[in-house]
């Protein structure tokens, strides 16, 4: 279980959403508390579009509490759009390649969840993978072979579409599986101009996901960064967001499978 | 606030207490029940003593859950007399230096607590370490500072009355200080033969301290390691244990500050 | 391009090869003589087999010359046989699990060289591992897939006949894929009890090794430990060591492929 | 002996003097041509000022050659003044409060050199540090320490006067401590406006300075970042470099004793 947020807006210091909230994710790293374990102690990381295509990436193993680099680059790097993620590791190493977001090109990602039970179907994921996206995987995790997976899956036509058709593949794998493990995917897509998010489970309830608007900026978050709750909206499982550069922020529900088979 | 374990007795493997109880030194990292913060996740250490004279060492940033070399050395390395803390940093950084125990010759020490407003009295208390120990001060907490003083205050003489001299003076430090944070010190000392344990606090309760003994085996901790309290004996405030080589353990209260001023 | 240390004979503490000598393994990861690179500052591990059945293992992403830890561990840990490289990394991460020594079980592997283009090959080779063992690679370099590779390949009845089987595998991969990069193995290879070390390029120079025995003790290096090169032979191309338990130390040329697979 | 760059000019990426030349910093950190110890493998820092009054800081003890995050902030990161400093440590451990850069406020300094025999004297030169500068010295080095002296001799009213003054209480320090160790200060401080950088030592060598001149940039730095010799011109000892905000880049020799003490 890890928590994450994502913004898009008006141009702004990191630090407003990630160590400044009375509930930031700094704090989340320390006692979140719509989570399983309140600790997200194994590693975390930055992810910030600026002026050049790809996003800029600064991930570290340690707990995000007590990283001073951190809190420098939040007060020091302004950006209209960005990722922060904190990382409770599972079954993989903790170790920077492992850290969310994953960033090929001018995609970026970043994962909530979990892939059944990943030494079961592994192979079978990392099979998706095209081969030139391959040499891209340098860690382990389940997450950033679906992100790769998702790219080789037709991002650049349609990112919703390539999307749910790897969630669809996926959910047939750890069937196939035996697991009782459960597919929960909430999770957030860039490319740099929209952001994505998506909140999803094949059966049971996916981890939580909150967003709230203002004027024309939007913060997708894990859990809310402060007791304003009214101010907040849950994304209903089988849900996503869609926030396009200079558009209003739509919430829907999931495209039928077969509308995705259709495309 | 840190957690810590101090063993004497047979030769054992670390592991036996760092790692393998229900509520493991390991587990204390992520889920302390008797400290104000359940996360102890700012770096821990291993000192042990084996063949040679002054003990092994083993200081690492990350937290003690996430370290595979943690449990590794703890399976592997096996010691008559060990401690292994785990830090919640309060104003110092997470560096190794910083990291408890700390080792000067065949002395090793470790500390759970404060000493007052660390800003305040922090060159002070440097003050008291003599120059031919100041060489040894890497890091910048308190509690190294603590413990060159302790050294340099007559440890070779008389553990028990260096510790004690030190004691009286730090308070002292505190109190002219104007500050009302307390002097908190529950903290072990050895040169490898005998352990001393130490529980005190100026003016309000320290840091709990328990111990078990079993055969000729003690372990001191600040919490138990299991469930089983009734094993569990609680050190009182204003005493300290000693666990000669080859002797019983003793529980005694604090000797009169006179009785120390007078040796 | 890496440097390594394999030991085998009377029990040790690892610091006599490991630090002490005047070109000591950790003065190498600062002044190699006979690398491309003089520098192996991209990580290190110490594994060492104890009263276990597997080795203890140690890794960090820190250059070996200043990390604390492995002075301290290498003066304390004693074996009669352990393994300690420093690496140069060529195009994967420096993290732990891409460390030398890799580990699994009671079987313990190094590797000095490379697997041709491994960004050509990786998925080929990592498809020799079997279903079983692949849950155990938590890396991405192309070393620990080769070892996986040669434990699936019927280590435990003839690790010798393994390790050539998948050379020869290896071989043909790296040809197929067009690549004019070596296939270059220079590897230690021990399940506690025997030690072998291999030395083998197709098609230029492989990466140097030298043994030096006195009594019953052998130590096999990438390059000398000492000026004394009198007391160092060099391994020729093509040809292995192999050190067992209470046995003498044999060199011997690589078995003939077509005897190999005969087997 | 270490290797450092300051900028100031039209705002740049930091990546076109730390990453992006022949004989970059990053290559200096791995193959440094004009220290006495081509690595500079012990950590390394980046501070810039940007539109806050205080400068962001970013550092790390791993090897700058290997640090993926550098990399990426060197990219995106965009400053009109810079300092990035890559560290062979002497004899204070490798951890982020002794890299480099150090700041105190709107003031950053960064420093290579030596300050005769740190041990001799460290405790003097502390005592040099005003009380409500104390509680900011969070690691252990010789150039924190001559930083927040020079913080304390009156910097905000005359920076030079006040590192001139400070070098020599430092010099008289040195030579009555009784060693042979010189006083080496190559050295760079600014408070976001105005560039300083000094190259000095009481009895020998300065460790190299270079500069070059572009329109209304400079780049400072210990050895030119290219082969075109002629585009750098060399500081002489006990010269300074004072590069303000709007004006052009003085080259002077350090005033003399007397005039400082005058002031």
């Amino acid at each position: 279980m890890c928590r994450w947020i994502a913004y898009r807006g008006e141009t702004v210091a990191l630090e407003r959403y990630v160590t400044e909230p009375a509930h930031s994710l700094v704090v989340q790293s320390h006692s979140a508390k719509e989570s399983i374990g309140a600790t997200n102690g194994d590693g975390f990381g930055l992810g910030w579009y600026g002026d050049r295509d790809e996003p800029g990436i600064y991930r570290e193993v340690r707990p995000a509490w007590s990283d001073e680099n951190l809190k420098h680059l939040c007060r020091h790097i302004r950006s209209p759009m960005f990722f922060a993620p904190v990382r409770a590791a599972t079954s993989t190493p903790t170790n920077r390649p492992n850290c969310h977001p994953f960033v090929h090109g001018k995609w970026m990602f970043m994962h909530n969840g979990q892939v059944g039970d990943w030494s079961l179907i592994r192979r079978r994921v990392e099979a998706l993978i095209p081969d030139e996206l391959y040499k891209s995987r340098i860690g382990t995790t389940d997450s950033e072979a679906v992100f790769l997976a998702i790219l080789g899956a037709g991002v650049e036509t349609d990112p919703i579409a390539a999307t749910m058709r790897t969630l669809a593949v996926l959910g047939d794998m750890v069937r196939a599986s035996g697991t009782i493990e459960p597919l929960r995917f909430t999770s957030a897509l860039s490319d740099g101009q929209n952001l994505y998010a998506f909140r999803f489970s094949n059966n049971d309830t996916p981890n939580t996901l909150y967003y709230r608007e203002a004027h024309n900026n939007v913060v997708i978050v894990s859990e809310p960064l402060d007791t304003e709750r009214a101010n907040w909206k849950a994304v209903p499982p089988g849900h996503l967001i869609v926030a396009r550069q200079h558009g209003p922020v739509e919430l829907r529900p999931f495209p039928a499978v077969t509308q995705i088979a259709a495309e």
